[in-house]
């Protein structure tokens, strides 16, 4: 898979998350602040599993997307702080949610909060900071805030719905799959860049496009997301190859094999991922299918498809050091797989 | 355990929950109309299990409270059904989550959700009927109802961490396991009492009497319920006996039996909901020694105490039909063992 660069004065330069982070670190830690006082409890368990799971913390793309886009619409107060850290309240709970549900013992290369403490733990806890994001957003006050995230919420949820119905499920098509991640992933990114819009009070315009903006950079990341779990690149980020085949997971790398692939390659499949029934080898078949078929190279082709959707999207907006970070950003989401 | 019967004009009869149901019957239909239409859902699933649990559904008693407690206060508009809707929807949503954390296999007789459909699919229904109360909440737009749910919800999820850590503890004493009921459950009443006075926009000296009214109702509802639990009369309700015992669960009647018990009698507790090795006729030991202690009338005697102090929240309303309901309603929670 190339790599595409597009940076006028910086050919040799990979496209990375470090502008973006650069430009919001100063906000972020003030997000980090107020994640760390809001997860408190005198009920010790709640800050301590809630702890292992933020300080395992990744990326904090989404708070940094609120943040961004924030600055982006010329924000100059501090609201967007506070939103930033429900965004990411919200998105840590689904992560335990997801944890309990995927039955997974390890999340970025560490044992998963299940994994330690329990999933009943890992399940009231993330309750709790769900809790905590809706006492955080009326504390913001604004009702129009409220409405993004709950909705946000609501659909999420749905997708993760859609995700467990489909798993197993090789007869799963790729529209299905787009409507799984459209939900449980690119809903939040969406949400999290229409906050930037709506605490700078900017048009309803603006809105929609940082709207746009999040969905198709959510869905291209999602995609990148699903080859990686392909991806011998995966093992060099301390992350486990195979975890979604291991699941049954219908991703769209495994659509595309399954549909462009004979009989018995369908049948493989289907004993795989329907009937779990595993022999040795059969991941580096799926894989060896996967490559066979094309199927890794155009998910990420797919994935392109959205992140140019993404990129035009923030064309109604004048040139800033944030509008050219979150450019990069984009670059960057997908040649994690480069 | 005596019955405890204090109408005036009619000694014969039995105190219920009915006067309170036949008040609020109109409003309860509208309320469940509402719950159907928000829980609806393209994902079929979500439809399927939320109606699972909502029609096993209970006696409905949360949103009853805000019903009741709004007319009490005068309120002469709508938005108590959405609101009473909210209360449901959270308490189904904290129901759906308990089941997976109690790996129970029966909810009032019928088989859990969890039990039909699986822990995952549980455990993300409840968030998204979380969320659609939150949505709810948003679409009747009062910051200040956002903020008592929210807050409700928070506490809610400690509590249940809490119970979590003492499960399986018999060092707990009866304040800790009041800190956890008083979370658990009593919040909830609590708020949905307290969203009555809110709702017809009463001073807060009539919020906060609800707010002390719904908290000691819930406590002795609760203490009732961990009675019943070792009851024979549960047995009549449809219920199994046993099940806190079985999970291990720190209870009143199990706090009072171990301090009062031997150290022989401490070891029998100590094995059974520490160690959890069990021998045939365990429960009955337990339930023996309970009696022996006056564990379960004296668990009985605390709820009084509470019922007492809710009762006299109550004082500064005057005479009507929904007060005497609600002072009904107390008795009728106790009258349960009996």
């Amino acid at each position: 898979m190339g790599v595409v660069v597009s940076f006028e004065g910086d050919r040799a330069r990979k496209p990375s998350f470090e502008p973006l982070a650069a430009l919001v670190d100063e906000d972020l830690k003030k997000v980090n602040e107020l994640i760390l006082r809001h997860m408190d409890s005198p009920v010790v368990l709640i800050p301590q599993l809630a702890g292992h799971i933020i300080a395992a913390g990744g990326k904090r793309l989404r708070p940094m997307l609120t943040l961004a886009s924030s600055k982006l619409c010329g924000y100059t107060g501090k609201r967007h702080i506070g939103l930033a850290a429900c965004v990411e309240f919200i998105h840590t709970a689904t992560l335990l949610h997801d944890d309990v549900v995927d039955e997974s013992d390890l999340r970025r290369g560490l044992k998963s909060a299940n994994a330690v403490w329990g999933n009943k733990a890992s399940v009231l806890v993330g309750d709790f900071l769900f809790s905590r994001s809706f006492e955080l957003m009326v504390a913001d006050g604004s009702l129009e805030v409220l409405g993004i995230l709950s909705r946000a919420s609501s659909v999420i949820a749905e997708g993760e719905v859609m995700q467990l119905i489909t798993a197993n499920d090789t007869e799963t098509g790729e529209a299905a799959y787009l409507d799984v991640i459209k939900a449980k992933t690119a809903k939040l990114f969406a949400a999290a860049c229409r906050l930037g819009a709506v605490v700078a009070e900017r048009p309803k315009v603006e809105e929609d496009a940082l709207e746009t903006f999040g969905t198709n950079l959510g869905i291209a990341f999602q995609l990148i997301d699903d080859v990686l779990d392909y991806s011998a690149k995966q093992a060099t980020l301390g992350k486990t190859v195979g975890d979604d085949f291991t699941e049954g997971k219908i991703t769209l790398p495994v659509i595309l094999a399954f549909h462009r692939g004979s009989e018995n390659e369908r049948n493989f499949w289907r004993r795989c991922l329907e009937d779990l029934k595993r022999e040795d080898g059969d991941l580096e078949r799926a894989i060896e299918l996967m490559e066979k078929h094309n199927a890794l190279a155009d998910s990420v082709e797919r994935a392109r498809h959205y992140s140019a959707i993404a990129r035009d999207a923030l064309g109604i907006f004048g040139d800033s050091p944030e509008k050219a970070a979150l450019i990069e950003l984009i670059d960057a989401c997908i040649e994690r797989v480069s």
